[in-house]
């Protein structure tokens, strides 16, 4: 193939990954174009040339690709899982894995860009917001289907997704696992609760 | 006083209450020494002359007296609580009072510098890390008050912590008060079922 690359790997997909890790381990702004061609062994010219609206299309499609990615992941878990809680503790379980193996470099893939950019960045705002709402609904479908009722559902999903990313910025700040831990058991305390809740009304 | 200034608030105060603003709500890499002294009504030279160290220093003292300024809005609002449930329901509250007042802007004093600093500025992680310590130690000590067992106590705080910081997140990315209370209820629960549970201890 003429003009191939040696590299497997295409480099629109390099130049993303490459993104995708500095913006999770680093920030938005911390993180310049010259970084990423330097990371994903491309030139600036490619970068500008995969993505001609520069960073913030870059940070925009990381964001979605990233958050799509972490579905997938949490969707195989609950697929591979007996129930609800097992689901739930088998994601957070990961999560701890995945810190530990990467010394706590590695975590949500787009928390730290969603804090900085919140009330500063509209495009990238509305990209995290859509990535946390799949993320919410993923949940809360799985909730409603083991038996719980839709609003407690849409409750819970929200509890539990506040728990990890708190225990993601808290593990990484402090270098252990134990937030994570103690997270992992508190968000299964609450799903059974709300799964014990609706036995209790269905009997009714 | 000769060579006071006209502005009634001392020229090192005010630019590490810009500071403390601007790193809150665009995080440590996206603020410069030049917005940080226009902010302030202060010059680069002063800035420099107050803070030798450059931002690493001044972003230090913000997430230090910003996390003795949290701890001590905490012990205020638990002073004038009837008990921990309602001291943990009335901090969520003001969060997220103080989320509305400032258009979802202003949050927790430490968490966005928290998220991008982590895993790359080791002085700014350990002054993170002594700030979360100091508010979980509040938190705990106030548990085992309440009479909850030490460990559990501790295992509460950072699942209390976490919501909070989660609830923020989402809360900001959101524009919504959604988040926050449902992780204010969520942060209720747990609380009540250790009290209960530490009730139960008692009897037995």
């Amino acid at each position: 193939m003429p003009g191939a690359t040696v590299n497997a790997i295409p480099t629109r997909a390099r130049i993303l990954y490459a993104s995708a890790e500095l913006f999770r381990r680093q920030g938005y702004a911390a993180t310049g174009l010259k970084q990423i061609a330097a990371e994903s062994e491309a030139t600036l010219g490619s970068v500008y040339h995969f993505f001609p609206g520069g960073k913030q299309q870059l940070a925009d499609e990381v964001l979605r690709v990233g958050g799509r990615f972490f579905l997938a992941l949490y969707e195989t878990i609950a697929a591979g899982a007996v129930d609800l809680v097992s689901a739930v503790r088998d994601f957070f379980d990961g999560a701890g894995q995945t810190l530990l193996a990467t010394g706590f470099a590695d975590a949500c893939p787009i928390a730290t860009v969603a804090g900085e950019i919140a009330s500063t960045n509209e495009v990238l705002r509305a990209a995290v917001a859509d990535t946390f709402e799949s993320w919410l609904d993923a949940l809360a479908e799985d909730a409603v289907e083991a038996g719980i009722e839709a609003d407690r559902a849409r409750a819970l999903a929200l509890s539990v997704l506040a728990l990890l990313e708190g225990a993601f910025l808290l593990s990484r700040s402090l270098r252990s696992l134990e937030p994570m831990r103690s997270c992992a058991d508190s968000a299964v305390a609450l799903v059974s609760a709300a799964l014990a809740d609706s036995r209790e009304a269905s009997r009714r």
